[in-house]
């Protein structure tokens, strides 16, 4: 019988859930519906949905504002959807995936019940501007879908490879443990989804594989990937770390803060039931990056624009992406598959691409300019020149289908979510 | 008639000064003696002092506990010197050079008056911990040595060639411009030295100079100097941003401190003339580093140790220079001339130099192990395998000599001085 995925993908503003049929003879589930809420920030918030090709754009949604009611519009939207008909009640609805950010020591992705939930509220504290928008999602699927089994998957998940001298922070070791502080890294779902994706495109074991991965998207990160697990990447402790975002200062002096303003430091709680965070971590998560250097969020305009400020922001994150791709290349030891971009700028920016790889050419990365110009619509497509010493590759990353995959891979997370729910 | 200068090098436990001898047809000044009070936070301080063949080690000084205390002990140890009669009584000192670690904007040095000193007092906000024993020096210099010429060579002034987008944060510009912040660098006083001396010993203009300079002590920077001038480091807004030291954090997750405790955040101010600190900053300056690891602030205790912290202490460091090593290669183009170790650990730490350039083999780096490990004594030393792409040097630099230099080099800062004093 066939069985319904939705994968759950909560931001700061947005919902997004993809819709999946799969049964147990299929090896990848098959895409049925998608559907968006933005603008959870900035009222009214809009759907587009997709199924097929029918297709709903930016349709306002009154009584919107949280990423639970987000996520109940969604759910009732597609149950109404008669071009649906694998989902035509909640029950029908056999796994939920839900990717969460920070995801402190778990190795793997949980079936959430009281327990996980819990664990993963509490390790929430080390991020609760990041997780915040997952749990509160989490916390309504018990009510919403209480026939459905639901699996938190981490996006630090991936990188629980990194070794003890990548990790480690030098500081007081007592208060790091006690503390969990060290260096998990993110966009991990991503990671292993290109991980798996450009492995299938090179024909190569993943467990051989090198690459140096980028994600691009309005948050912004860079892994080192040695036989296939993560061996270094530049976010940290939190996602602030290492590259600049859309509205992320990155890695900074950490005693800028101290001088930012004479208040910043002090810890001024704004505390909702899901969130504890700081004024300083506020500022530099929220209020920084190309944001507070151009104005925009939009990494296309700044690309495109012809301001002093749009070509510092640019310029700056140029440089800020070679910081990593170099000293990953020398972590590989020079032995390199490919240098990869995903994320939406990381796809959409040509731009960017040809500034970065010309930033490294002397490593022996070069692009064919007319295939970063078009590179068509593959999951995996190769923009190096030809004699280029290594590839550089586009990957089209699919967070949402890399969870409902792992419901297919993990069957023993079936059984345990099955045996819970028939209790 | 020969002319007498001090060089003066005061950090927060210790007071280093060297005393030159110079004129002005020479165009490097001579060293006549060197004196060192260390210990001041270990108390009872210990005066090293050499002149020629003459050595005094470890004596040990009651009533000196602070850096103003050991230059007024210095400067008597010196007069009273019957070895020394170029230096008899205080008017015999004709410069005194101060090296100032955070030098603002302040692009060259600065004759002091009592304009230059409240303007180095006033940015001395952006570094207090860093600023302080300098400023409490050059407070004293005036009353014992009123008629020394006093300059203050900054630490930062070698890195105002950094480019906008290497020395700008993606953060809030308003606040940025109005408080300063910014990527400074520092240990600039060192990599002009270093930049002199490998330039001299590969027969190069400076100007056309291009390496990757490592300067490794209890404090560790590098530096990506291009065509002669810095043009990226790893230090920015404070010398706390880039590569760990013996008791520094360096760049960590800029949301850790808030993870640390629940009180480090808020601004302990801990205040007295010249100083004004937080807690969150003096934890990671003088609390972490490899002494939070290891329990000790010997590099080359924890290069030999044996204890897994030993050896974690060590790849972490390892590790984070390669960090920086490889992307200046890459902002060179590849058109490197050497990559140059400096500093007490640089010169001593054979074993580290080793595992640096293995790290960095893929980009054509490799030792001679027998030169690595007997490098001899002189100031420039290629330990290079023969036959490597890529040259690998020692420097022996030499702060104070550097700022003695300068007094040579650059005389409109005497004529500016002797103005100001014979009014």
């Amino acid at each position: 019988m066939p069985e319904i995925i939705l994968s759950v993908n909560a931001g700061s503003s947005s919902v997004k859930i993809s819709v999946y049929e799969t049964n147990s003879s299929a090896t990848t589930p098959v895409q049925l519906a998608e559907a968006v809420v933005e603008g959870l920030t900035a009222p009214p918030a809009r759907l587009n949905y997709s199924r097929g090709d029918h297709r709903t754009k930016g349709q306002e949604l009154e009584h919107v504002s949280t990423q639970q009611e987000a996520f109940r519009h969604i759910l009732d939207h597609l149950a109404r959807d008669e071009g649906l008909p694998q989902l035509r009640k909640k029950e029908d609805i056999h796994f939920t995936c839900h990717r969460v950010v920070h995801g402190g020591d778990f190795p793997h992705s949980q079936v959430i019940d009281d327990d996980t939930y819990h664990r993963i509220a509490e390790l929430s504290d080390l991020a609760p501007l990041h997780n915040a928008p997952a749990l509160s999602i989490i916390e309504a699927t018990s009510k919403l879908l209480p026939t459905a089994i639901n699996i938190a998957f981490f996006d630090s998940s991936f990188h629980h490879t990194l070794p003890a001298h990548i990790s480690t922070y030098p500081i007081d070791q007592t208060v790091a443990r006690r503390n969990k502080l060290r260096k998990y890294g993110f966009h991990g779902i991503s990671y292993q989804f290109i991980t798996s994706a450009v492995a299938h495109h090179l024909k190569k074991p993943t467990d051989e594989l090198n690459i140096i991965a980028l994600h691009l998207g309005s948050g912004a990160s860079a892994c080192c990937i040695r036989k296939g697990a993560s061996y270094d990447t530049s976010m940290g402790l939190t996602p602030l770390a290492g590259l600049p975002g859309a509205t992320r200062s990155g890695s900074i002096d950490p005693s800028l803060m101290f001088h930012f303003t004479h208040s910043a430091g002090s810890l001024s709680h704004e505390s909702t039931a899901t969130m504890h965070i700081t004024q300083a971590e506020e500022i530099l998560n929220k209020r920084s990056g190309w944001k507070s250097l151009t104005g925009t969020t939009d990494f296309g305009k700044i690309s495109a624009g012809e301001r002093d400020e749009d070509r510092l922001a640019f310029d700056i994150f140029v440089d800020r992406i070679q910081n990593y791709v170099a000293p990953y290349f020398t972590k590989l030891d020079g032995k390199v598959d490919a240098l990869v971009f995903a994320g939406g700028i990381g796809e959409k920016g040509a731009k960017l691409r040809a500034a970065v790889v010309q930033g490294v050419k002397c490593l022996g990365f070069e692009l064919d300019e007319q295939k970063n110009e078009e590179p068509g619509e593959d999951v995996v497509v190769d923009i190096s020149k030809d004699g280029a010493r290594y590839k550089t590759l586009i990957c089209r990353t699919d967070e949402q289908l890399q969870m409902a995959r792992r419901v297919l891979e993990e069957p023993e997370r079936f059984e345990r979510g099955r045996r819970e729910k028939a209790k």
